[in-house]
């Protein structure tokens, strides 16, 4: 390595990282005739501690917090990786860390806030899965602490446009109103719709896609009804849940998620074999992929850039006071885009030849 | 929140968050008489800073960092997503939290440990993808810097159990030496392998197993090695890959990633209609358990467990000079285990009848 680095000065000092650390980042520590030593090789050696002086510059820890979601299914897990690997490019880029901490609830969220400000000295928090009751957002505002959150605020009193806080969000309902229809102009009339329990605002936005775009094109509300069904995320509640719409008179079913789409497939071609599955799924998943399923795709990556540049820009203005440099959007819908494809039969069925 | 907390001390005082923090981490910054009022009032509280006051008795940071790998491929990373999951999850049950970053290669993963060290003083790092050659480990080691990796030291000449460094791994010969000898036993003769490149080194091992497979079953040398091919990750270069196996002879295949073994069934599919394709892919992907693709399994999140076992040991050792806690096994090589699922048929042939 021929750039001078921390540890190559503390090698040709003879003094630990740490002293180093110390005399850039808490002079008070370090004897006077070291600190004196030190700094003057730092000046000789054209070292720039460039992250460290920021870091001491703008009083931040250039750490950013964000949650780890439990895995619930690998299948549906992958858009938060995806969203996670995004996040901490983009923060990178910009000098700033990602640490990661667990929860198991909201509660639990906002203790792990507590500590993580206190004891890790985190600048702000990136959120995801907002929902209905989100008591979050609520307490990061009341205790002024800088925050983007991925999902719009689901609160029915409140214009999402008018938040107090910023935010970035997917148009879940436009891509499951545009794979609605889609399926009517293949010539489907009975388009069921298999979602999660009512109440997480981004599983109630993508129904009502489909509902709205049902209704425009005449479908009665007592029919509608009808063609839905509420059930927990997963391939066999999915493939449950499809056989009830199927009975009901679906030819072809939008899905909340991958997972249940995958489970609705199995079903839809079971009942009308030889003919490719009229469904779509979720997040376009690498098993959406894989079998060739249809998905509404969500631009993540986009959505994990623009959560952190509004958050690098809030805890800017918080430092200097505002740079005069112009606030990324606050509030960001961005739109979501349904990819077709003719799916691979999926046959439960297996062939009854031996092996070769 | 009936608990004590930071933020309650902080507003019942009126002080900021900062100030209190500061009277447990850095007492010098604060006025006698407000730390004076600060600490009477933490006595009276019951607050207990159990991570801070952890953090100011063993003067380390609590922060783990891991360089989260580039996604290559949706399917595949699927199995480091599991295990950044388990490490954060058992990291913060030991009071540690898990610090991200990004690099590009070796040397600029060298060049982060750096700056990670200086700027955000991480206590230690968890490493993956180890491979021959490795740079990183020669590094940590060469600086005192603790470190656990998964994925043991590849170099020919080091005894992976006489190995300088902690590592866990999982011993993926064996899944693929298992897979191979359920195919010989199903009866097939003529089993390929489909691997990645030689050179990385959690790859030639999944191929060793396999050929030293055959070999004991008395399949010459010659042959086993027309029966291998080696390409990029991928489903595409796996189908590839897997037609010139297939002209090979190969009845049954054996894949170093689902990727491949995805590619590969579609084209066992196309040459052996109407039997299910003989192919085992390795980590059991979402995709995998979606298609019914067999598929060595890895106990990922036994790996992540043990690596912060091993981690956090060697920290309280460094700073309690030996607390008399015996030592986490220092080497340890986990056991695969084959999943076998008889798959789907996955066919490219598109059924021709139309939408209902």
């Amino acid at each position: 390595m021929t750039k001078t680095t921390l540890v190559s000065l503390a090698d040709s000092l003879g003094v630990s990282r740490q002293t180093i650390s110390n005399v850039i980042n808490a002079p008070h520590r370090v004897k006077p005739e070291t600190r004196a030593r030190v700094e003057a090789a730092i000046s000789a050696s054209g070292y720039r501690p460039s992250a460290a002086a920021r870091q001491l510059r703008t009083r931040r820890s250039m750490n950013l917090g964000l949650r780890l979601m439990p895995v619930h299914d690998g299948i549906n897990g992958s858009i938060l990786d995806r969203f996670l690997h995004a996040l901490t490019e983009t923060a990178q880029r910009d000098g700033y860390r990602l640490t990661l901490f667990c929860a198991d609830s909201d509660a639990d969220e906002i203790h792990q806030y507590e500590e993580l400000l206190q004891v890790s000295d985190i600048d702000g928090f990136v959120l995801t899965g907002t929902h209905h009751g989100d008591q979050r957002t609520a307490w990061l505002l009341d205790h002024d602490v800088p925050f983007a959150a991925f999902g719009r605020p689901w609160n029915d009193a409140e214009d999402p446009r008018r938040s107090r806080h910023a935010w970035v969000d997917v148009d879940g309902g436009a891509g499951t109103a545009e794979a609605t229809a889609a399926f009517l102009d293949d010539g489907h009339a009975s388009i069921g719709f298999l979602g999660w329990p009512a109440g997480s605002g981004a599983g109630d936005d993508r129904r009502a896609g489909w509902q709205r775009t049902l209704a425009a094109a005449g479908v009665a509300p007592g029919r509608i009804q009808e063609l839905t069904a509420s059930i927990d995320d997963g391939v066999q509640t999915g493939a449950v849940a499809a056989r009830h719409l199927i009975a009901a008179g679906a030819t072809a079913i939008v899905c909340v998620s991958d997972s249940l789409a995958l489970g609705a497939a199995m079903e839809l071609r079971r009942a009308f074999p030889g003919v490719p599955a009229a469904v779509t799924g979720f997040d376009d998943t690498p098993v959406a992929a894989a079998v060739g399923l249809s998905s509404v795709a969500q631009p993540i990556e986009a959505a994990a850039r623009h959560a952190v540049a509004v958050l690098t820009h809030q805890l800017a203005e918080t430092t200097t006071g505002g740079a005069g440099v112009p606030a990324p959007e606050q509030h960001l819908l961005l739109p979501a885009a349904l990819v077709r494809r003719t799916p691979y039969p999926l046959d439960t069925g297996i062939p009854t030849a031996g092996t070769p």
